[in-house]
C-alpha cells in the first residue's frame, strides 16, 4: 500500500477516500515526477546549505553562531524539501543518497530542536526574546506546520518515528501553550498548522490535536493579529486572514496561499468532525473561487501587493501574480473538497490547474523557476528585481515554490484516485495502477496529447456489482465508450461517468474524451481580457510566444479574425514534446497575414526570451 | 508683481519665462482654490500636530523626547504646508492667522536646526548615529528639498528671510558633505533636493548651489545606492531611480514621484545651464511617457508596487496607482518642460491633469483626499487598508498629497501664462489678470463648462508689434476667433494660436473652442480596456458612478451602442455646479435600454460609495 497526504480516519466524513494504491507508471505526468525525482529533489541539500537554511539549523543545535537569511521563515523551506524527498522515497525506496539527505536532514532538525519541543531557528538564533511575540509576522506556527507535515510524510512513506518524534513534541508544546485559557490565545500570520495538525491527529489518533486545529481555525478572522507589537509593516487584516471567521467570509480574500492553505485546513476539520455549516462556508467560498477570482491556467491571487487575491472580475493577464505555491494550495484545497463532497468539479479545477497555472511553475529541466505565472508578457518587458519576475530563475531569496513543487509532483499519484463503498473514481488520467477497497485497476493512455484513455480491471468485488466512475472533464464537448458487456448505456452523473456492474479481472474498456481545439472566451465582466480569445485544447491552455512566430512578429500587434480555423499538431521534438495549435491571425499595423504558433502555457519561457500571450484580441 | 515657483535666472536658457503678474480672479480655479485657502491649507497645522509632525521638531529643538510618525519623512509633510501656505500668503497678505502660523512653524524648524545645518528630525532625535548613513531609505535629501522649496517660496511671497537661513544654512551644510571629493560621494533614495537647489541658487545667485544640483543630477543612475547598509528592504535600482542617468534612460521607470521629482530638476538644471544633451534625453523621456505609460486623466504610475510605471501600454483602470503626488509631479515637469523648449503640448498634459488625475486627488468639500486615483472601482470593491484605498479619507498615514495639492492650488496662476521678448502665452484659460514683459491681459470664461475665452489687452508695447499666444487643446476638434481690426487671418502654429500685431489697450478678442462632447478610443495596444471608449468634453475626462445611475444598474452590466448619441447638460447644484453627459447604453444581462449618465472625473467619490468607470465597453 502507497499513502500519501490526506489519509481521513475512519471516522471521517468524507464522501471519498483517497486510494490505497496509487503509482504513475508513464505517460506524461511520469516524466515530470521524473525530472522532479532526478533533477529538483536531488539540488535540495545543496541549495538549502548555498541559502544557509542548513547553518541555521545547526547554529540552534550548537547553540552559537548568527542566523542566515532574509525571512523568519526559512526553516520551512528545508521542512518542505523533507516532505517532498519522503514521498519520493516511497517511489524510489532504493535511494540510498535520498535516504542518507533525509535521515541528516532528520537528525538535525532532531538536534536543532530546543527542549521545550519549540524548533524555528530564526526566533531561537536570533532573536530568543520575541518568541511567539510576533504572531503576525513570526510565521512559527507556519514552520510548524511545515515540519508536521514533513513528519507525516516520512512516517507514511517509511514507517520510522525520528521525524514523528520532532513533530510530535512540538505539536505538544504548541498545544499548552496555545488556546482560550493558556499562556497564548491567538493564530499565527500565516496558516498552515491547521492542516499539518489534523494530519497529525490522523496519523497518532491524539484527539488533542484536532481539537487544536478546530481552535486555530475557529480563532481565526476576529481580527486578534495587528503587527502592533510586531517589527513589521501592518498589511491589514485580510492580508492574515484575520478579517473575517472561514464561516461567514462572503468569498476569498487576501494573500491567496494564506487564504488556500487555511481553507485546505478548514475542510480537512470538516472532514473529520462533520461540521456541515463549515462545509456549506467551504463549497461557497469555492465556488466564489472558481467564478470569479480563478485565471483560466486555474492561477490564482491576482495582485502582486499583498500576494493577494483582487476583487471579482480582476484578472489581469500582465500583472496577474498568480503565485506558483498559490496554485498549489489551490490542487491541495481542492482535492480535500473533491474527497469530502464527491463532486467532479473540483478535481476539474485541480486539472487545470496542474497543467498550467502549477505546472508553469518550474521550467522543463526541473531547475528553474517561476514564483509568479502571467498570462501575458509585454515586447518590452521590465524584469525588475526580485523573485517577482516572468524570468526562470534557479531559485529565489524567497524559496517557498521551489520545494512546494517538488513535494505536490513526488505525491501527485495520490491524487488521481478515490474509492468508497461503491467502488472507484478516477479524477485524473495518468497512466498507472490505482487500487481502493476491493477493487484495482491499470490505466493506459497518451494523454493530454491523444484523448483515449483504456482502463484494465485488475481486480474488483467477485460476488456482487462494482462502479467505476470516471471524470468528464468540463471542458469536454463529446466523449464515447466502450463498456465491455454492458447492456444498458453507461450511466452519467453531473461530470462523472459511472459505470456499475460485475467486474471481472482483465475486463477492458475505453474512454474517448474529445479533444478538438477550441477558442474560449472569457466572462465579459473580466475587464482585462475583453474582446480577446484564448486558445486551449483538452486540459491545456495554450499561449503565443515570440520565439514561435514569423521573425519580426509582435504580440501587441496581432489579432485572431472570427471563425479562423485552429489546426493541431504534435511536435515531439519541442520542448520535450508538446501538441501545437496554429491559428490564421492578422497583424494589426498592416493588415497582413501571419501565421500564428501556439504552444502549451506550462511550456512557456523555456527558451529565449521574448513576449507571451494567452489572450489574443480578436479582429 | 507676483512670483512663484521656478523662476529662471535672466542668463537662463528657457524659451518662456513664467508671467511676472498671474492672478486668477473667477471662475472654476478660483472657487477650488478659496476651498483650498479656506478649508485645506488651514487645516494643516491642527493635522501636523495630531499626527505628531511638530512634535518632532519640538523634540529635536529641546533634545528630548521621542520620535512620533511611521516615516523617517515625516518633516517634509511640514515643509510641503509651508510652501503651500507661503504661496498662499501672496494671495491673501492680510491673513494674520495664516501669517502667525507661518511664522510659528518656522520659528520651530528654525529651532529644531542642529549647529551644523542639518534638520530632519527623524536622524535628530530618533537615530542620531545613523545620520547619512541610509541614503536609499533615509530621504535625508528629499527633506532638505522640501524644505529649500518651502524657503523660496516664504521668500518669494513675503521677502523675508528666516526660512530662506535655515535653508541656505542646510544647503551649505549639504555643499560640504556631498561631492565626488568629499565625506559622501551618493544620492538620496527620493530625488527632489535637485530642483530645489536649482531654485535656491536662482533665489540667492549662489552658483555652487547649482553645480551641486548638477552633481546629484549626474551621480544618479550608476547604481550608487543600495539597501544593504540600510534597514530597509531592496526594493530594486529603478525604485530610487538608480538604474540609468537621466540622459541614457529610454524610458520613464520605477517610482513615478521619484521619477518626476527628478525629472523636473533635470529639467531645472538644463534651463540654467543650456545643456542640449540633456534636453534631449528629457524630451524623450517626456514623449515615451505620453504615448506609453499615461492614464486618459492624465495619472501616471500603473502600479500600486513600488508605486512605479508600469510597462508600456500596462495602464489597468481597476489597479491605476496614479498617485495624486506623481499627477502633480507630472504637471510640475510639464510645465518646466513648457518653459523650457516653449511647445505648447506640454501644457496641453498640464490641462489634462490638472482637471481630472489631479483635482481627484481632493474632495470637493477640502478636507478628504484620495492617495490613488484609479479609472474603475468595481460594485464589490474591497476598499483595503491603508492610505491606497480608492475611497476618500480625511487624512493619511504617509500624508504626502495632501499639502502637495495645497502647494500646487496655491501656486496655481503661476502655471497660466508664460512671456518672451515677443508677447505673451496663455497655457491655460482661467479668468484672471495676466502680464509678461511689457504687456498685460484679462481674461474672462467659464471654462471649462462654456468654451469661450474672452481676452482683453490691459497693456502692450506701443510702439512695436506684440503676439498674443493662445494654446489651442488638442482635444479641440474646432474654433473661431475674433481679433478686431486683423486683415489676415490669424497665424497658428502646432497648439499655439497666435496673434502678432499692434495692440492698443482695451482691444478685446474672442476664441471660442468647440465643447462638444466626444468619445475617445484608447490605443490598442492598451489592452486593460480594449473594446472600450471615454466619454470627454473638453478637457474633462467623464465617468459612471452607480449614483448617477437608475436604481439598481450595475457598472459591470452595461455597454454603449456605437453611435449612441451624446446630450450634454449644466447641472448647477450637482456636484458644486458640473456639466453632465447622457447617452442610451444597454444592459448586457438582458439587452434592455439603460439611460448612462457621466459626470466629470475630477468630482466622483464625493457621494455615497459605489462602483465608477471611466472606460465604458462597447457593443
Amino acid at each position: 500500500m502507497t499513502s500519501g497526504p490526506i489519509r481521513p480516519t475512519d471516522g471521517s466524513h468524507t464522501r471519498l477516500r483517497p486510494a490505497t494504491t496509487a503509482r504513475i507508471t508513464d505517460g506524461f505526468w511520469a516524466a515530470r515526477r521524473r525530472t522532479n525525482a532526478d533533477v529538483s529533489i536531488p539540488q535540495g541539500p545543496s541549495r538549502l546549505e548555498e541559502a544557509g537554511n542548513l547553518a541555521n539549523l545547526r547554529a540552534a543545535a550548537e547553540g552559537k553562531g548568527t542566523f542566515t537569511g532574509d525571512f523568519q521563515f526559512q526553516d520551512s523551506d528545508v521542512h518542505k524539501w523533507l516532505e517532498a524527498a519522503s514521498w519520493q522515497l516511497s517511489d524510489s525506496p532504493d535511494s540510498k543518497e535520498l535516504a542518507a539527505h533525509i535521515d541528516e536532514l532528520t537528525a538535525l532538525l532532531a538536534a536543532a530542536q530546543d527542549e521545550s519541543g519549540y524548533l524555528q531557528t530564526y526566533y531561537q538564533v536570533a532573536h530568543p526574546e520575541l518568541r511567539w511575540q510576533e504572531l503576525g509576522w513570526g510565521h512559527e506556527l507556519y514552520c510548524a506546520g511545515h515540519l508536521i507535515q514533513a513528519a507525516v510524510a516520512h512516517h507514511r512513506a517509511t514507517g520510522r518515528r525520528e521525524l514523528l518524534d520532532v513533530a510530535e513534541r512540538f505539536a505538544h508544546h504548541i498545544d499548552a501553550t496555545f488556546g482560550r485559557d493558556k499562556a497564548i490565545d491567538g493564530v499565527c500570520g500565516h496558516p498552515e498548522i491547521e492542516t499539518a495538525l489534523v494530519e497529525l491527529y490522523r496519523e497518532t489518533g491524539e484527539r488533542r490535536l484536532l481539537d487544536l486545529a478546530e481552535y486555530f481555525v475557529e480563532r481565526r478572522g476576529h481580527g486578534v493579529l495587528s503587527a502592533g507589537a510586531d517589527r513589521g509593516h501592518d498589511p491589514g487584516p485580510a492580508y492574515w486572514q484575520d478579517h473575517a471567521p472561514v464561516r461567514e467570509a462572503p468569498t476569498v480574500a487576501g494573500h491567496a496561499v494564506r487564504q488556500l492553505y487555511l481553507l485546505a485546513g478548514a475542510t480537512d476539520l470538516a472532514a473529520e468532525t462533520g461540521d456541515l455549516e463549515l462545509r456549506a462556508a467551504l463549497e461557497r467560498l469555492w465556488d466564489a473561487m472558481v467564478a470569479t477570482k480563478t485565471y483560466l491556467t486555474g492561477g490564482v491571487g491576482a495582485r502582486h501587493e499583498g500576494e493577494a487575491f483582487g476583487d471579482a472580475y480582476e484578472l489581469p493577464p500582465d500583472r496577474a501574480y498568480a503565485e506558483t505555491c498559490a496554485a498549489i494550495a489551490s490542487i491541495q484545497w481542492s482535492w480535500r473538497m473533491a474527497l469530502l463532497t464527491g463532486e467532479a468539479k473540483y478535481s476539474d479545477l485541480v486539472e487545470r490547474t496542474l497543467f498550467n497555472g502549477f505546472l508553469s511553475g518550474v521550467g522543463l529541466d526541473g531547475n528553474s523557476w517561476l514564483y509568479v505565472n502571467p498570462l501575458q508578457v509585454r515586447e518590452e518587458y521590465d524584469a525588475g528585481p526580485g523573485d517577482q519576475t516572468a524570468r526562470r530563475t534557479p531559485w529565489f531569496r524567497c524559496a517557498c515554490c521551489p520545494p512546494n513543487v517538488m513535494r505536490l509532483l513526488a505525491s501527485l499519484p495520490h491524487y488521481v484516485a478515490s474509492g468508497d463503498a461503491e467502488g472507484l473514481q478516477l479524477h485524473q488520467y495518468a497512466s498507472g495502477v490505482y487500487a481502493a477497497g476491493e477493487g484495482a485497476v491499470r490505466v493506459e493512455t497518451a494523454y493530454p496529447w491523444d484523448g483515449r484513455i483504456t482502463v484494465t480491471v485488475e481486480a474488483a468485488p467477485a460476488d456482487r456489482d462494482w462502479s467505476l466512475s470516471l471524470r468528464i472533464p468540463s471542458w469536454c464537448p463529446e466523449f464515447t465508450t466502450t463498456v465491455p458487456g454492458c447492456e444498458p448505456p453507461a450511466e452519467t452523473g453531473v461530470g462523472w461517468l459511472r459505470v456499475r456492474r460485475r467486474w471481472s479481472r482483465g475486463d477492458s474498456f475505453t474512454l474517448d474524451l474529445d479533444l478538438v481545439p477550441r477558442l474560449t472566451r472569457p466572462d465579459p465582466r473580466v475587464d482585462a481580457v475583453r474582446g480577446c480569445v484564448a486558445i486551449e485544447r483538452g486540459p491545456l491552455v495554450h499561449c503565443l510566444e515570440t520565439v514561435d512566430q514569423q521573425p519580426g512578429v509582435r504580440l501587441d500587434d496581432i489579432t485572431l479574425p472570427q471563425g479562423s480555423a485552429l489546426t493541431f499538431t504534435r511536435e515531439r521534438e519541442l520542448l520535450g514534446g508538446v501538441g501545437v495549435i496554429t491559428a490564421d491571425g492578422l497583424r494589426r499595423s498592416d493588415g497582413s497575414d501571419v501565421r500564428l504558433t501556439a504552444v502549451p502555457y506550462y511550456a512557456w519561457a523555456n527558451r529565449r526570451e521574448g513576449a507571451m500571450r494567452v489572450w489574443i484580441p480578436q479582429s
